[in-house]
């Protein structure tokens, strides 16, 4: 791709501030101030008086399964989490699924909507081998001028059940995932202390943090939680360690809750949610106060899963806002940061933010607040990618990210 | 308005099924069946394979209350319901806040939507008076040959804490208001047994059917509920009595929980929900199998209780399926259900429904499925009401609703 051109956005409201022009050079902001000169030969662009995002930032879903933009699949599946993960296991097999088109297809539709770093699970299981993650690998080659992706490599069938998983998640890491993900290891692996002694070696070994799918509820949950921080201090992954979900610290008695934040905390491992309306939720407010990173994600998005989902984070920000009863526009601008700089923070995408040097990532939205863009989703007026116009009016634009 | 012209709308799929043709004549269906014949000057519109919806029914919403199309307002209120309820009142003494001109514009846009029958409650106190009541009968009547607008005298303040309220209420019902409101009997005002008697007492002495909004959690709601029914049952007002919002239901012991479940279903009382997914919520399944009706409302919609809310019921069904967890294909119908037939059932609208016969009001998208309409909410490619097309592509045509 030739260099980025230079850019003068005129008239933007960062964060619903008072107007500035922004001047993008080389794909990083330059500057940020009032009435900017244009430098010669530079792109000038009327922001109206949008109000000025930094990028948006997915922090759990799962490319590699969507069916986004194909056949409607018709949802028949039983209600346990092991009923899904069997009928997709089989679907999969039979369907033909190809996760390189999809996965493809998803990033692209995340980047129109203005998200411009997002990590993905990708399925590794034995009977898939690495199928998954060579096609999302291929998409992440295809995004990487404009789209950051984190790829996890995800035991979705357990870690334990089929010999050969652990060694295939290893593969994985070697062949390009970035991050280890790990799934219940009592109610899926059944035999927690092996799973997760199993899970941390691999990670050890390869030196990669981890991403642990924390669904088992209460005290079961709880206690997993626990044998996780264990390892987390005992091995020296102090910040490198995701709790998804974590539904057990919505259910727990408060001090034992708090006990467990506090843990967190001081270890530096950092939760992801995606509110899920119908079930207990680690609480937001509370965490944030005891000093643990909460950031947001979509989980799947139409799929064997779920009808559910949208690949507009502004969306995911709204549902984390119904979810915690987030009314005052202070509360507001907390749901936008689970997929802004908390999302950008907890999740390690580095150069990230409305600051002078930082990767040129934004989003311009007609909205008079932060609180507004959340409860309004309003179509993307400019999405700007490493310092690229990318999408307008909700639209990619021609370019190799949409090729 | 002059009479409806006749229109033939060719190759839509009523529900999801096998393509038809749709006659209106008269403002009614006349017909639904493969290759009509369009009768001479009768309009003809080209469905295109779109998916048939039903209007839509809005069950619990706030017109009056409403900042839709106003400056936005910064919530910075306290989080108790009590908070909300004086911040609002001492802010419309304040701000001029004019009842008719937004609860056109909510009404305007839920019919771009595609919903044609609704209900609302409007505030009725001795501050404003009927003032509030006024501005929405006069939407009411605007609005009345393409949307059905139920208006319910609401005492948002309490009914017994500021005297002379019991008395609003019935010249609310003489000059217009369609059903009587009532609010937590025990937490607003403090006295369930007087409050319950002098609210069914306006109720019998108009002849009006009643909507009770019970936000009383766990152990209190339950014994309010007990108390409505009693008197549901000895006043004879089978049939007659809804309840809105019911959080204790989503509270109780199983057995206590069937237990008023089957008394309601005896009684005909209705429940209606907004499916709030920072609440405890009506078992909907269970209500539904215990042959409660349950249907849907957004309650308030960008007002100083709330940002959030769309005009929008499918967004509203989805949001419903969202807190039921509702992912399966015939689970989502349920969801649609419930601000559709659910919906004009349980409120009473009649002459509702895709039957030769009922008034024509319907809502085409594009859309595979039921499921699709309801996690995707497409544009509503075109919406008819009463049987005239009053918006398209998501925008109101022009008309007297939209004058």
């Amino acid at each position: 791709m030739p260099a980025t051109p230079s850019l003068l956005i005129r008239r933007i409201r960062p964060l619903g501030a008072s107007p500035v022009d922004l001047l993008v050079q080389e794909g990083r902001i330059a500057a940020l101030g009032p009435a900017l000169d244009a430098p010669p030969g530079c792109a000038v662009e009327e922001g109206g008086g949008a109000l000025l995002l930094p990028g948006l930032v997915e922090g759990h879903t799962h490319l590699d399964k969507t069916m986004w933009g194909l056949d409607w699949y018709r949802n028949e599946v039983g209600p346990r989490l092991i009923d899904r993960i069997e009928n997709e296991r089989a679907f999969r097999k039979v369907s033909g699924h190809d996760a390189a088109i999809q996965s493809l297809r998803l990033a692209r539709a995340f980047l129109a909507e203005g998200t411009s770093r997002l990590r993905t699970h990708v399925d590794v299981d034995t009977e898939a081998g690495l199928r998954h993650l060579e096609g999302v690998l291929r998409t992440r080659e295809a995004m990487r001028p404009v789209q950051q992706i984190q790829i996890v490599a995800f035991p979705q069938s357990g870690l334990l059940g089929r010999p050969g998983t652990a060694e295939l998640l290893g593969q994985a890491l070697e062949a390009g995932a970035d991050v280890l993900g790990g799934l219940d290891p009592c109610a899926i692996d059944g035999d927690p202390v092996r799973s997760l002694d199993v899970l941390f070696g691999i990670a050890q070994r390869h030196g990669r943090p981890l991403d642990i799918h924390l669904h088992e509820p209460g005290a079961m949950g709880a206690f997993s939680l626990g044998l996780i921080l264990d390892r987390t201090a005992a091995l020296g992954f102090q910040g490198r360690v995701a709790i998804s979900h974590g539904f057990c610290l919505g259910d727990l008695p408060e001090a034992e809750r708090e006990a467990l934040l506090a843990r967190m905390a001081a270890l530096r491992v950092v939760l992801i949610t995606s509110a899920p309306a119908a079930r207990s939720v680690p609480p937001l407010l509370e965490c944030r106060r005891a000093g643990v990173t909460v950031l947001g994600g979509n989980d799947g998005i139409r799929d064997t899963w779920t009808p559910y989902g949208s690949p507009d984070m502004l969306e995911r920000a709204m549902l984390i806002g119904l979810r915690y009863n987030l009314r005052r526009d202070d509360e507001l601008a907390i749901a936008l940061d689970c997929i802004t700089a908390a999302g950008a923070d907890g999740l390690g995408f580095e150069d990230y933010g409305l600051a002078p040097g930082r990767r040129a990532d934004l989003v311009l939205v007609q909205a008079r607040t932060v609180a507004e863009a959340v409860v309004a989703r309003p179509v993307r007026q400019l999405v700007v990618a490493a310092g690229r116009i990318v999408a307008r009016d909700g639209a990619l634009l021609p370019g190799p990210w949409a090729a």
